[in-house]
């Protein structure tokens, strides 16, 4: 039937939802579903509706998110349907009984997700029952698939050479991506670095780069960056890459489940156009990867869904156990970077990293003594030449200078309490430290850790020293390390075995 | 913070909502959940939060639902702050980790859903992960449990001897309860029965009772109506009884699931204070349990988790392969059930059916003889009139007569097609036939089947008489009836073997 809408500026977290009167619902016919479709003109959506005797009959009240999808003004008459339960369930149905999904299920799910069409419950029982049934080879190819179809892509001539590089993340102060992305496209192979900000971390690498250059740019835009530079380094939350993901992470967080990873990695990938890509798994004992043998595994499984997917896949298992490089925090990560990048600053297990996966993703494409071209190109500047071209291309000053990033005004020191050698760095703690400063939403907040594992360091020698953007969290970080008697890095004479002692209070 | 309410008559499927102004829940502090509590003098919620910037800062708007369960005046001031993340969905995670669920990990959960505050995706993972990962008897036992403390009980005097009966249902017509309690309450035992209405089926015994008295007994009534007649038959939606199984369902009827089943029907009896309990099982082509083993199988959990319960269950697996006596819909089966109880109406299966229940449940509690004398009370006109009785306790008139019953005044009579024994009646097509009738709504529609399987009949006898409330209704029905070449009811000749042909068109 047809309602005049009536817009309401509120928000209900990105869902869709409308007020109608109780008569019109009963006239447009009351749905299991607690849905409705509405149109205006060809767009057309699904949104929950609320009841309401109050609202005049005749009337459609719509949040804001409603009214901004279909771009409604005030008093638009719009066609208002009751929405059935989409064919999709039946397959999330399936899938919880125990079958295995095919791949017009998995479109169909994913397309219904997408198209708003499926309710929270369902979305829910489906990622649980990939959580506990598992899903093998074949579903996480038809799922991934499936993401890169509803979403936006970037396509490449046949014969260009993509390359891609991935990090399982989890370890602060990796600013490796923006190493790899300008030596690569200074050696002249393509690169559309897609990246995330920081969930549960310091800094994300879309939290570093925004330090130096515009990182929000459109799936078009990055595409302009890449015809010419040959790399980007852009946010994927603006990319409107397998939008999907998104609408399944707000759904497993909270549960912390996680069972679409290497789907929704792998259909970012792909959706980039990307046909070469090496994964970076760091292992650690505070990482999400504990042993070698699981880094194997996992390794494993992005190969042979690399292969079902028509892309070459390698993988790097890489020391997790401390930061890389001694910047943690957006801005002085930046900071570090650029100076690596363009002064000739030494942080000898980023540029080890970093070139070990330069040279892994383009022995893949054939090309000889990787490492050292890799080395070669930072060496001479020329990646640091092509990492102003980038900033240029995505809208930054490219005379950008280390000193000329803004970082945290209010610092203090924290200090070793004895001789020795750092035995132990507890990465979660330096992440709490970290974000207690404020990163990364203050983008100067953060940390320069002083001393690496196995360094010898004296009493009352730095340590650490932190940065914050307001002094009232500085205050409150350091109030928080005293009180509990945190050691973020811990000092014991060289070999000592035992790392601390836990007391019966 | 304290802030000002603003009543919205708004009703959003019984969910909690409040809409906050964008400042105010700044200051309250982002949820992770979306939710905040709201507090006014000793009443409590969790309510999911919109945000508004049209809203003035300091004001909550709150739908229908909150003021009602806070007693809410437009002006009032409340407490609202930022709900976190209840412990209880840590043991969600475990569940769909594969580990066990313990006692508390199961009240903590029930708990959680019956005070609103866990959100929609949550109970749906945990309702999939059971279904998934299953649940064992010590798992059902605690959700059980839960189920029961988490709502109102009965209680009854420790040596009071209280049976129960229930059925799995899904056979059309079977109005088996509406003879089993007067049958018990007359010979001197406590039966509290509580029902549900139909959801599939035409009518449910709620809506059968509903025909001939008040049904929608608050517990406290209902305990009153035993207490003095020693039965009652009142619909369980009333109750409150095990609350949590409510929502429970919501979540798992559009996903088709329903993992909790054994621990609902158990939960709600045990909290009518039940010691005894028969299960009907009906076995069927097309009732949920297909198989005697099936049957068999799921009686032995029963009577298993009755065993961890402390109660006594034992299990009739009975025929359902066609309706129950000759009646279908609400008012016309409470007729048919009067004219048994109080008119000696012969319906054979109703009452060999219905006293072979009774006659089980009186053998666990030792009584002899015990189907002759549950016979003995229908036909002497006892259990009559301990239904008159109950009828007037629960506020009916005792002195109704079937005639009084009002049923469809459109009627329809299907005639048979030829000569011959009918082989076959398809229940499914029945129920929907009813239902298109417009019952379990309106309560006098539905219809009366003339034959039952393996009797004779001659063309042009009828086969059944449809009754609705609603001339359109019943015009649709046939319609439908004549278009689709429905045959509720098959005749061959006797001992065919061929039940119906598919050809390929």
């Amino acid at each position: 039937m047809l309602l005049r809408t009536k817009i309401l500026d509120i928000e209900a977290n990105g869902e869709y939802i409308v007020i109608l009167n109780q008569q019109d619902i009963e006239k447009i016919g009351f749905s299991e579903t607690g849905r409705v479709t509405i149109q205006k003109g060809e767009k057309k959506i699904t949104a929950i509706y609320n009841i309401s005797k109050d609202l005049q009959a005749g009337i459609i009240a719509v949040y804001r998110r409603v009214a901004e999808k279909l771009d409604l003004k005030e008093g638009d008459e719009i066609e208002v349907e009751s929405a059935p339960q989409p064919h999709s369930v039946e397959f999330i149905r399936r899938k919880i009984k125990g079958e295995k999904l095919t791949k017009e299920a998995a479109l169909a799910i994913v397309r219904d997700a997408v198209d708003n069409k499926l309710t929270k419950p369902e979305l829910a029982a489906f990622v649980t029952a990939l959580t506990t049934m598992g899903i093998d080879l074949d579903e996480a190819s038809y799922l991934t698939e499936a993401m890169v179809e509803t979403g936006k892509k970037m396509v490449w001539p046949e014969n260009e050479i993509v390359l891609d590089k991935h990090s399982i993340g989890g370890v602060p102060g990796d600013k490796t991506t923006m190493i790899v992305v300008p030596i690569v496209a200074s050696l002249g192979y393509k690169i559309p670095k897609s990246s995330s900000r920081a969930i549960t971390n310091v800094a994300g690498t879309a939290d570093r780069v925004e330090a130096i250059m515009p990182v929000e740019l459109s799936l078009e835009e990055a595409y302009e960056v890449v015809k010419k530079t040959n790399g980007c380094m852009v946010w994927g939350g603006n990319l409107d890459l397998a939008p999907a993901d998104d609408i399944f992470i707000k759904i497993e967080n909270p549960l912390k489940i996680d069972p679409l990873m290497l789907a929704s990695i792998m259909a970012k990938k792909k959706a980039m156009g990307s046909k070469y890509v090496v994964i970076d798994i760091p292992i650690g004992k505070e990482v999400k990867i504990k042993s070698v043998q699981d880094g194997e595994d996992l390794a494993r499984k992005f190969i042979e869904l690399g292969k079902k997917l028509g892309m070459k896949v390698n993988a790097l298992l890489t020391y997790g156990e401390q930061p890389i490089g001694h910047a943690i925090g957006p801005a002085l990560e930046a900071r570090e970077t650029l100076e690596v990048l363009t002064a000739n600053r030494i942080e000898a297990d980023l540029i080890d990293k970093a070139t070990d996966l330069v040279a892994t993703v383009l022995e893949m494409v054939g090309v000889e003594n990787a490492k050292q071209k890799a080395l070669e190109a930072l060496k001479s500047g020329k990646a640091g030449k092509k990492f102003r071209e980038i900033i240029e291309a995505q809208g930054g000053d490219p005379n950008i200078k280390p000193e000329d990033i803004p970082v945290g005004k209010y610092t203090s020191v924290i200090e070793a309490k004895r001789d020795g050698f750092v035995i132990l760095i507890r990465n979660s703690e330096l992440i709490k430290i970290g974000r207690m400063l404020g990163a990364p939403t203050y983008k100067g907040s953060g940390m320069i850790i002083h001393k690496k594992l196995g360094q010898k360091v004296k009493k009352n020698e730095p340590l650490l020293t932190l940065y914050s953007d307001n002094l009232n969290k500085l205050e409150k970080t350091l109030k928080y390390i005293e009180e509990n008697e945190i050691e973020p890095m811990v000092i014991g004479d060289k070999l000592e075995m035992t790392l601390k002692k836990i007391s019966y209070h």
